[in-house]
């Protein structure tokens, strides 16, 4: 049996995240330099756990997601974001990957953004990287825009930046700073027809997308002042907004980019008008079908039994705000 | 020569108004009760001037826009509002309606409102009729939904209300209140290919529109209190995020309804990038192609003349805070 150092075998965990104000469209897509800043909240029951095993021995990377081989345009997108991982380390060894997720795949739940801060994670351990959060967080933004917010714990704001470097995502409040929920209808589990890679591409399409952009600094700013308030209206008001603005540009992108499904705008009006009816609860949606009902504690079981009583809803996820990524004991591969 | 009362001849004129928060789509399409409250201001530069002389041996309702003896369905569409004031003044007299514009025609730049307003007070001092602002606020809004808004002075909020006497529009703030500036951008003075009247009809088709129906509220809030502080930056911002999502709406809906040229995207383009450039300008668009550039009289001429500057800008118009709709003693026929 061949020896690998202790070093040489890591896991870690992270939360998919829920944007607030949207990552949609980049001016650099090699860095994945967004077009504006962003804030989320990581999703403590959302999570990717990810093993990564260095061999010098392998003839090439390996991966595994959720116990099944997988190769092809995911294999060769891990491999690029490892290659980027190894430039860092000065090291060529190849690695195997075993990933699981707590969550359905492709349905608009940002799985690549937990898949690839859970990866980047993994392998810097592996490798025994000393990197602080905001090194990881610019690591994790090459393999997937958004995944940069997954690093940081709790609620997250990504700087814009204009290089590698500058372009982060830090910690606005930790987890316990307030008890958000997001309540997840999940209106269809199926892999989207258009993933939110491809949005950002025609973004710039969109006649709507620089009047989008170039006034994303005042919501952002909203965003974390609503945040640090613990003000449920406002951070309800300006999320509604952006996600507006984000769902306008892909419908009036060039071919247009419809990510709803009938289903999906019934429960739209259903949550509107709880809300007209006075229940504190707010929505968005991210480059899928499902809709994310943010509310506080004290509402989250009554938006969830309301949801789940909807037609065409499958099932509801709960989730509050959760850690940012970290290495774990525990491995998936012994 | 056959006589005429005294008081049955009436001149009234009336502003254009430009709108922060967006009226775009009813819930009664009869009496144009809108989905949603909207803020706008007058604009003392673009008027209409109306004369109604009132007739009882007219065979039918005659009408004069511009010099050019006008019948057909804007004939038809000004007999349905003189009867609606008839109705009131309890009298048939059939009126000879005679109107001049100080602006081009069904180029986005509200001619309708102006129109409605004027005449509906024109009509109204001819008859004789005591009304309030209120009163002729609704009747003004029969004619065209915007056309409420012209009856106040300045700063005018339309309430949405839910019946022919509740849905009216009232004045926030004297023009003298605020020197703000609507420098606009004329980028084609031609028949408009979409009336807005279509724009509305449709709105409910974009998936879009409940989203922005439904939040509307804070919108207007926030634009109020804007004002009331004259606070460029936040009625700005509010402004700009109103205006993209009627876009959104008109070009998500069933057919889309495009009302921009290649022109107005690179005005648009220009002016966001004055502003991030430092010059406090902020823009909105009507149903039209035309720019409305709204800046502080401060950077009104610095505007104004980088517009003019602009490859594809044919003219540019100032407008600043207008009366409301008032009677005046010169007719348009003696």
């Amino acid at each position: 049996m061949r020896e690998t150092k202790p070093e040489a075998k890591a896991t870690a965990v992270a939360c998919a995240n829920i944007a607030f104000i949207k990552y949609w469209g980049r001016v650099d897509s090699a860095l994945n330099i967004p077009a504006n800043g962003s804030v989320s909240m990581n999703l403590d029951s959302l999570t990717t756990t990810t093993t990564v095993l260095l061999d010098e021995a392998l003839p090439g990377d390996a991966l595994v997601i959720n116990d099944v081989p997988t190769e092809g345009r995911a294999l060769e997108r891990v491999s690029r974001h490892l290659d980027a991982i190894r430039d860092v380390a000065g090291k060529r060894w190849r690695a195997r990957v075993v990933s699981r997720n707590s969550f359905p795949m492709g349905a608009g739940m940002a799985s690549s953004a937990a898949a690839y801060a859970a990866l980047t994670v993994a392998a810097a351990g592996a490798f025994g990287l000393s990197l602080d959060t905001a090194q990881l967080s610019a690591l994790a933004r090459l393999g997937s825009g958004s995944a940069c917010r997954s690093i940081p714990a709790g609620f997250v704001e990504w700087q814009q930046g204009h290089d590698h470097a500058s372009s982060v995502a830090y910690s606005i409040a930790p987890p316990e700073h307030w008890a958000l929920c997001d309540c997840i209808a999940v209106v269809a589990a199926g892999e989207k027809a258009v993933s939110s890679l491809q949005g950002h591409t025609m973004a710039h399409t969109s006649p709507l997308y620089p009047l989008r952009v170039r006034t994303t600094g005042p919501r952002v700013r909203d965003c974390r002042e609503a945040i640090l308030a613990r003000d449920m209206v406002r951070l309800g008001e300006v999320t509604e907004v952006d996600n507006f603005m984000l769902h306008a540009i892909a419908m009036t992108s060039e071919p247009p980019i419809y990510y709803w499904s009938d289903e999906t705008r019934r429960v739209l009006d259903a949550v509107l008008t709880w809300r007209e009816q006075g229940l504190p609860v707010y929505l968005t949606l991210d480059a899928g079908p499902n809709v994310h009902c943010l509310c506080e504690q004290a509402h989250a079981e009554q938006v969830t039994q309301r949801l789940k009583a909807l037609p065409g809803v499958l099932d509801v996820l709960v989730a509050r705000p959760g850690a940012g990524a970290h290495l774990i004991d525990e491995h998936l591969i012994e």
